[in-house]
């Protein structure tokens, strides 16, 4: 299985790429391309034994930058990105990952690698953390305005996507809204609530947003703005109440007094809190990015992985685990399938 | 001053409403207007000591259940909602607040106390409290499909909140968008962005999710779908958090081989503890609803709060004492003033 790493996208390209790219190799067994500037790359995998390791690097010339308008794609047609996707689209990879101008790399996507013949719309899919079930929210930003058929093929894709690569069979499908009842929702949501009645997916019906964090189902649906609003919300708000919480801790004095006090027992407790590690430090990396390395493009004929701009070497190394899990699945013929399968519905 | 309060609305009605204008009565020194069944709001007061206390009952013979459909209000002019309205539009009480079907509240607010002249569409606001700086979403559920000038209206109404409620001076605005940049958003955002800019309010831009929790605006605008997804998301998140990290320290042997190790340790820690009680409680209370009591609905010319469904009596007391602040305020006419002067524009 051979896996295209963008080397020059992100904010902390090529380094991480190529770290994260060498430690894929050593621990996933796959072949990792880094496609970009080959000076810039072979720069970097210098700082590590790469002797027999499956890497290959394939030149790029152009680089989209992280703030560049997609138009530049139509300019730039030796970008990293266009390069691996046309590897990818060419059938000499099997999947690609990038850091970068994520705009971008969808529009290459597109244009580069085609959509699955019967997807209207692509859609980035991303799991969602915080809730007791294995959760996929979709579409998590690639389409700001769909139509209600738009929704439902995102439902069906998801659908598909949870059942192949997580293993969980039947998987139940809800769409956010702001309310339980059939009615509500904005007038976006109520087009789409009878389609997916209709679907023959299994439609649990409209999510509040704080049924997502309550496993209502595996499949959330959204358009691509409130999607993103969730996503990003969510990182923020465990951001803030971890420093809430410090700064709540160690602000005043009368706190101050208080840790003092507590720092005999706190040190006699010290042994049982290194058992505890492990788990505090799940708890803290629960709502992190880099633990689940990116997010599928769903519904390009190619595993298409687009992962955080501000990604460090781990989530790199993550995403291509995501890439290769979903080679193995063979999820772009199953969506294909699937959607030949209800192609009298939408 | 005299608020009224809906006894009849609310998971918890009429009890907790009662006890919460008992308390309400005697903290705030407010008077209060109990709306509703005559012999059910009696039999609450009879459990407490009212003897010369600012309450009084206005009976209403109906009630607009729950779950019940707004139109529901048509037929029900003698519902506690209406009634209550009522009074506040002829000039007999200052405010209104309900824990009751916030679907009706929100129509009779507009039909029975009436927007101020010149504001299309009233709007929801909400305390944001996971934010570094005083943070107030609008709009959080009137309005799930709102226009470009609704939602200018609705940034023009929150920094009036803002500004006049809170004593922040020249509020920082932000529209909720999926990019920083000015040509993010969907339609309605990117149609709204141009529109803020020329407003004369001291637009920040677009806020991302993450953006919301750093304190990038005071007040945040968005739809009335997208607000109720965050702020639900938000209360979600933080129940599931506290209970993930429940579960992750109670579940395993080895958790609990920890926890029993700690045990000595935490004994002696438990002096110093106690003395941080007060901050934990505080952390914990962040995204509790109940510290906060509502969210007035601004726009209709009255002071209307609408409290959570499952609101207690500590929630009721709470969003009394919210109508006092904004009769104090007198926020109606500042808005109302606030239109005139920006007819010129939206």
């Amino acid at each position: 299985m051979k896996i295209v790493l963008d080397a020059m996208g992100g904010d902390h390209a090529p380094g991480v790429v190529v770290q994260g790219a060498v430690q894929a190799v050593q621990e996933y067994g796959v072949e990792v391309i880094l496609v970009g500037r080959e000076s810039d790359i072979q720069r970097e995998l210098a700082k590590y034994d790469t002797e027999g390791l499956a890497l290959s690097v394939v030149h790029a010339e152009q680089v989209i930058e992280m703030d560049e308008h997609v138009d530049a794609l139509k300019r730039k047609k030796d970008a990293s990105i266009r390069v691996g996707m046309r590897l990818v689209h060419d059938g000499k990879a099997d999947a690609f990952v990038s850091a970068g101008n994520s705009g971008a790399v969808m529009a290459s996507a597109i244009f580069d690698v085609r959509r699955i013949r019967g997807i209207k719309r692509p859609a980035l899919a991303v799991y969602y953390p915080a809730s007791p079930i294995p959760t996929l929210l979709i579409d998590n930003g690639a389409n700001t305005d769909p139509k209600p058929e738009n929704l439902v093929q995102f439902a069906r894709m998801g659908a598909a996507y949870v059942e192949k690569v997580w293993g969980v069979s039947n998987p139940r499908v809800a769409i956010v809204s702001n309310g339980e009842e059939a009615d509500k929702g904005n007038q976006l949501v109520r087009e789409t609530f009878p389609l997916l009645e209709q679907s023959g997916l299994n439609f649990v019906g409209n999510a509040e947003g704080k049924d997502v964090t309550k496993g209502i189902a595996n499949v959330i649906v959204t358009d691509g703005f409130t999607g993103n609003v969730m996503i990003k919300l969510s990182e923020g708000l465990v951001s803030f109440l971890a420093r809430f919480f410090k700064n709540q801790l160690l602000g005043g004095w009368l706190n101050k007094v208080a840790l003092a006090l507590m720092l005999p027992g706190l040190l006699l407790a010290l042994p049982g809190f290194l058992l505890l590690f492990p788990t505090l430090l799940r708890v803290f990396k629960l709502m992190d990015y880099r633990e689940y390395g990116g997010a599928p493009l769903l519904g390009v004929d190619g595993v298409v992985i687009i992962s955080h701009g501000r990604s460090d070497a781990r989530a790199m190394k993550n995403a291509v685990r995501l890439a290769r899990d979903m080679v193995e699945a063979d999820l772009v013929r199953l969506l294909e399938e699937g959607v030949a399968a209800s192609k009298k519905g939408v």
